[in-house]
């Protein structure tokens, strides 16, 4: 653990990606990163030539992720929190990844004013899931900040995503099952219309908890549902496809979409 | 077979419904009815004193179907094609169901003249589920009618149950995930809000080709999607829970839902 010698402050700790040898710094009384930004990085297609951004990125885990997942060269992840900004940073470097990923410090509200319209061929975000409401004991706590929509809601993510993303592009969202027409509503009003559809359910017998989402800017109306992502089998171990997600040894994500996607 | 004669015609076949005797005439040169619709009954809930309304009813499979799985005393099928209209009210009366279900025709288009406002507890709905675009080598043929959007669009069924419904009544809705944007979109727009979703697959590793609904008059935003109803096993036949649907012995459809439902 030499390399990692001054990178790695000692509240913080180490997680192993499985995955290329990636590890991600986190400190565990911030908010630490879930399957649901894992899921994530399962449906997000990226090739050599294209420009990606994470908005909202927290630990980096999205990006970093995704240097092993994709052929992408170019990643950005945006940031607000800067204690996070900063643990990202290290992250990068901890995985040499320093020309290839930027953790950027910024509000995804004035997104469109940090990066040119239509810079990004692809853009991901996994939002906050809560709308703010009242009865959060302290909202300035980066959990809090992580989980409920109080420096960014659903529609400032959207908004960002019609604006950066390039005619085409395609935005890549995680988000519960609960919030889908909020979701679907709002990016066909902001002309990013959904295309690839997976439902996650913990158990085959059990209601969704999260739902895997991609949008292209300009597409046309059609919507595929992939098949169902179950996480546990009924023994409570992973089912085979989410051990291939977390521990594959594939080393890009293999092409799922029919030809829904392809506009 | 002799109360069934006079009812039904030489062309005529009749079929089994595999519950309290039940029976409805088709016509096997028009549309027939699929397990779309026998699915779709599998989510509605209709209590002994509301009043139901089939939107396009065709063969009164819903309703008729639905006085075995309900606890509903007052159905009404309104149905645009005459001899869809003749058929359906001689299986009525096959069934013995005059005094409960009543098929009427006209169109859905003019059903907000037809009923008085927020005259119906329930609507349900199997609409067409293709745009009607170009290339439909017969468009008075009842298949066509039936399948393409010729004289009933989504935002014409919708429009139609957000008129009929009380507030706080209940659609229910099959139809195609490839539409589900559109469907979520009209929903919302015209005050119906989705409740309750469940995404029918073939079979788990397939794309789902089905999706049940059901949305409130002006109910809160909060969606609820149920487990995935899977309809063949691996092996080919049907799965213990389309074997329930179809011939289980249930008297009334169990109440699936969650706090959701409850807007």
């Amino acid at each position: 653990m030499n390399e990692s010698m001054g990178l790695v402050l000692p509240h913080e700790r180490v997680d192993d990606l499985n995955r290329n040898g990636l590890r991600v710094i986190q400190d565990p009384s911030r908010f630490c990163f879930g399957i649901d930004a894992v899921l994530l990085t399962g449906i997000v297609r990226a090739e050599h030539t294209e420009r990606l951004l994470d908005l909202g990125t927290g630990t980096g885990i999205i990006p970093i992720l995704l240097t092993a997942k994709t052929k992408c060269k170019s990643f950005i992840g945006l940031e607000i929190q800067h204690e996070s900004v900063d643990m990202a940073r290290r992250s990068v470097r901890l995985n040499k990844l320093d020309d290839i990923v930027t953790i950027d410090e910024g509000d995804i509200r004035l997104a469109a004013g940090i990066y040119s319209p239509s810079a990004f061929d692809v853009i991901t975000v996994n939002p906050p899931y809560m709308p703010s409401g009242g009865g959060i004991v302290n909202e300035n706590s980066p959990k809090a900040i992580a989980r409920h929509e109080l420096l960014c809601t659903l529609e400032d993510c959207v908004k960002a995503a019609a604006t950066l993303l390039k005619q085409y592009g395609r935005l890549y969202m995680v988000h519960k099952p609960q919030r889908l027409t909020d979701i679907m509503t709002l990016l066909r009003e902001y002309g990013l219309e959904p295309k690839y559809m997976r439902l996650v359910y913990p158990y085959a017998d059990k209601p969704a908890n999260m739902v895997l989402l991609s949008a292209n800017k300009g597409g046309n109306p059609m919507l595929e549902v992939a098949s169902p992502l179950i996480v546990y089998c009924a023994d409570g171990g992973y089912t085979d496809e989410i051990r291939e997600i977390y521990y594959g040894e594939e080393p890009y994500n293999t092409c799922r979409y029919t030809s829904a996607e392809l506009r």
